[in-house]
């Protein structure tokens, strides 16, 4: 990212600090994220000023996105254990651990941790190249292909919202929104043996991908509402709405529509200012509980659950691209009919 | 309350229907959503209909309004038990059950439950005669004044929004507002056993009044940053915020000052459409959960607890006043310094 624009160019290569090892990236998803950033780093920059992290990344300077990634160990840097080998295939926490310098690390990063992705001092995965904190990898079975293995990142948000909504017996799920994040909430809700999970998009494709990754009913909110369709499928139980749309207005939509005593479980990011009218949640008693990113635990979990199989992302992943089709790739997952998950393998070649 | 003004007049007498007893109102506490109601009784009339209540209150026809009362039995209608004895004072939920007729019922009643003190069917204890539910009615003790039991309502409404924080072990409260609904809650948190308890609030009158009631650090906002104080009462410790003011702007307050995990439990009643930045919720993966009046279990405990004096709400009571006060009273409760609870006793003459 450099100007608000994704260009392709030659930068200089990361080298390993002390416990860092040196990788080269095989497969890295694109994030909804990565599309906010940029079209917001500007006002990302500014947020992240406003909530008081010092070390924001500065959208002025140069970015190597790419946080969902599953790469090869090429070298080890000073001070690492070498507990995996030259030519293994790793997954990671896309944080590097290092003394705070400059503006770097993420926007919301602490000091002394650079989001891989969002750093301006170490490049993510959508690079040829990266740096990882030796200690946070995770090595990938031969039985997993590399771009399954990036999924590790997408499905550990699915399984952290999941998590929070500390669904009980009795409490019936409805996934609003069936991009990668409501799939992935999907997938979560799956492998906890929840069911009926009710999943809501206006998109035909990605109604279809829900009820591939495990969705019971599914539904066309242009045609039927979310919240009877839910009461039809699961009759008297508590509704667990998990928002994964993150655009402005959705929020009361839910509050407006929601049963009494709802759990609202926001996992779609929005950016901007959102109107809500407080008397909706009061009279019903809902609760609102804003979700972010994973545990160690999580991520760890998704990975586990991926390379088991309980887990197969295969279906969501459409496209395969290399570094020259990033660009493309950001515009072509605007549309929710053509895409789900696109892989960026910087090997692949222009 | 007559086109949107407060007025004395004489009324038919209510007849207690089967299953019910006519009472006279011996005290009855002046609530804020009664203020509200005469502000904004048309908006809320037109937001229950949107939000699907058939029998809301029709705000074009007399309301005698007032739902925290204790009165005194003079007769039983028919197929009452009698289990209680005229001159008997009770307190009791301020709902009557019957039939569906017209469009009776509170804002948000369901049909065939009257909301007393937003009803066209049956006067609220602002009135000298009531209609109850002979089920419904607690016997007040000898002991207890009737000023005293009339905060029974209110106190309920605190320990519920204490109930729905779920404080566990390392949770700090924090009370933001100390108007009648903050130090109820202060009150349903002192009755816990929770500590420290820190309240905020920018009226001298009403932090004294916080400290009467159990908090343990109080604090002016103008002074100093809630947030700070409660770190500093509380470090380590996860805060889970009470919002007791209930005006546009306090949520995304809160949201933005809140650290990480926080859980605000916004008991204030904003009637208005409010902005908020979901950003602020989801960087720190904060909880919104709206809550709203009690449960009869909760409403039995807040008058055991004034019986037994684990609540004395003595101190809230600052001004006792008769039929022909009501409308001036409206004006002084919107003075934070001169009142907290006005008690309107209508035996008292005019």
């Amino acid at each position: 990212m450099r100007d608000r624009r994704i260009v392709v160019d030659d930068i200089a290569e990361p080298e390993p600090g002390a416990g860092e090892v040196l990788v080269r990236t095989l497969a890295c998803g694109i994030c909804g994220s990565d599309l906010h950033m940029l079209q917001h780093a500007h006002t990302m920059a500014a947020l992240a000023e406003e909530m008081g992290a010092p070390s924001a990344m500065d959208p002025n300077c140069d970015v190597v996105m790419g946080h969902e990634f599953c790469a090869e160990i090429v070298d080890f840097g000073p001070d690492t254990l070498g507990t995996l080998s030259k030519g293994d295939r790793v997954c990671a926490l896309p944080v590097v651990f290092r003394p705070a310098k400059g503006r770097g690390g993420g926007p919301f990063s602490p000091p002394g941790v650079e989001a891989v992705g969002y750093s301006n001092q170490v490049p993510g995965g959508y690079g040829e190249l990266m740096v990882l904190t030796e200690l946070l990898l995770i090595r990938v079975s031969d039985a997993l292909p590399s771009e399954a293995a990036a999924l590790t990142e997408p499905m550990a948000v699915g399984i952290h919202a999941v998590a929070k909504a500390k669904i009980a017996k009795g409490d019936a799920p409805l996934v609003i929104g069936c991009g990668p994040v409501g799939l992935a909430v999907i997938a979560g809700l799956r492998l906890q043996g929840v069911e009926p999970i009710v999943a809501s998009d206006y998109s035909p494709r990605r109604r279809d991908l829900a009820r591939v990754m495990g969705a019971h009913a599914v539904l066309d909110p242009a045609q039927e509402m979310p919240f009877e369709r839910l009461a039809k499928e699961a009759a008297g139980r508590t509704a667990v709405v998990f928002e994964c749309v993150g655009v402005p207005g959705v929020i009361q939509q839910l509050m407006r529509d929601a049963p009494p005593a709802a759990r609202i479980v926001v996992a779609g990011v929005c950016m901007e200012s959102d109107a809500i009218r407080p008397i909706f949640g009061i009279q019903k008693e809902l609760e609102i509980q804003f979700v972010l990113a994973y545990t160690p635990q999580e991520f760890a979990e998704a990975h586990a659950a991926l390379t088991e199989g309980r887990i197969d992302g295969g279906p969501l992943i459409t496209g395969q691209i290399g570094l020259d089709g990033v660009a493309a790739a950001f515009d072509a997952l605007g549309n929710p009919e053509a895409h789900a998950k696109i892989i960026v393998e910087p090997g692949r070649g222009g």
